[in-house]
């Protein structure tokens, strides 16, 4: 294939994909008739029609490496992603980041209000844990145990939680780019590589394998970060869907106050090298996976 | 056994058992000395010294009716009570109740900050489903998955958030009977029934058997809710521990402001009659059962 058409078929993969997880997400999510409503449609509005949903299919090339079930692997995918949408309403609010755009649309407490905003971030939490006790995720219950721990702890204190606690703490401060670094694979790090294990575990990978796909998630979340910090500080607040330039004005140390745009694309492009070393052994198996990185280091929202 | 007799045992029981949940929660908990420090020291304040434990006690007495090893129904009862105190300390949030003081302390945001409370609350429910995924609570994997699921459809929209939400909804209302017990059953009601189900759910139990202890369960949750608003009506905030009279000041309807103060007592009297009645099949090995309903109504804090 050349680099043409395997782009244009990355284009139609992706695409289908997406589709699948905007109904799969649609069908998860309580209906907004259903009572309370008011919190069912506040869920639904955090949720739907937005996102670039790179967790999901994240998880979706994950589980066609591990010749997964593709509808198991989506589900899965759809769990990380619930918890990505609860913190992201939760982060939004006025006690955090204080953002009134997300997606293109008003943020979920502005829309709705603050304690619906609250209770949608919680709820939304609960609903991905209810996700992967109710499905068949997996052959071995075991196994699908070790993706409610493996989800649990990713989202947690030691976890994304635990990042956010490190950024709050980190407003006004500089620091070094290791420090970053440790914010970062806990914050955003933490539940990308979940997303890339879940969905592996819904099929069958070796340990060694897992290792190798745990450390390309590893990688390719550092590289998702530092994009998302030159983004904010070049890109306009129409092109990205949400406020930019909001992590200077909130004096929030990143890769750009660190080292400068100039040597965070560069940054980026050495973790996308690091990343794809670590599929190496994996060869056509693993071309989604290196689509997907591709996507993430040159995406421009 | 006289009544004397069985009382005293009871409280050696419950006092047992109470030392035993706060090890086990002790020890669940990420150590203060872990970073992010203020996050795990904010969780440690926010879960021990406190709390009647009602919740991790009902999963150990259901246990014991269900032949479960003590250890693993200690552990869903932990997590159990993991969930109920991430809900109190957001309860208690600006946004939401605004309250000050709980449990005889300062609330969280009070202690710590409010961005600090907001990932405490987020962080411990994550806890509870990472207990959950971690360790081995039943013999069968899969029963453990339905653990998962259920404490998960308790926590959400349709469960304690839910009825959170209604609760929003309701404030300045003039809500019927019936419209509050289907508050209270989402409210507090699902987390006191997930309580006793998981607690079961550790050893072995009959579907039919199980349905009974949800019917017990059912009413002791709502029996528990109807006592709390005329101990919140009647008591002092120094007996309480949390804010005395809140309920009224906030607007918010209650058994209290529908039907009084006597006729809530007699009410409380009558689900505490039904949920015994739920029980009677089982004899003697639903004694400390019974115990805990007689100390959910007779409480004074």
């Amino acid at each position: 294939m050349t680099t043409a058409t395997k782009t244009t078929d990355f284009q139609s993969w992706s695409h289908g994909h997406l589709l699948r997880v905007e109904e799969a997400l649609q069908r998860m999510l309580p209906a907004a008739e259903i009572a309370p409503q008011r919190l069912h449609q506040a869920m639904r509005y955090a949720v739907l029609g937005g996102g670039k949903r790179v967790r999901p299919l994240l998880a979706v090339a994950a589980g066609e490496l591990a010749d997964a079930d593709p509808e198991r692997a989506l589900i899965a995918g759809s769990a990380v992603e619930l918890i990505h949408a609860y913190s992201l309403v939760h982060d939004d609010l006025p006690c955090m980041d204080d953002d009134v755009l997300r997606r293109g649309k008003p943020t979920c407490h502005v829309e709705y209000d603050e304690p619906t905003a609250l209770l949608v971030g919680d709820a939304l939490q609960s609903l991905a844990f209810q996700l992967l006790g109710e499905y068949r995720l997996s052959d071995d219950a075991k196994s699908q145990l070790e993706m409610v721990k493996l989800l649990a702890a990713a989202s947690g204190s030691r976890g994304m939680a635990g990042g956010q606690a490190i950024d709050l703490e980190s407003v006004g401060k500089t620091l070094s780019v290791p420090e970053l670094e440790f914010m970062h694979i806990h914050k955003t790090g933490a539940i990308i590589r979940a997303a890339a294990l879940l969905g592996a575990r819904c099929g069958r990978l070796e340990p060694q394998a897992l290792g190798q796909l745990d450390q390309f998630a590893k990688f390719i979340g550092l590289a998702f970060q530092v994009v998302d910090d030159f983004l904010d500080a070049e890109s306009s607040t129409a092109t990205l869907g949400k406020t930019a330039g909001k992590d200077a004005n909130a004096n929030k140390p990143t890769y750009v106050s660190a080292i400068g745009v100039a040597r965070s694309r560069e940054l980026a492009g050495e973790l996308h090298m690091r990343a794809l070393d670590a599929l190496a052994s994996f060869g056509e198996r693993a071309l989604r996976l290196r689509q997907l990185a591709q996507f993430i280091v040159l995406r421009k929202f």
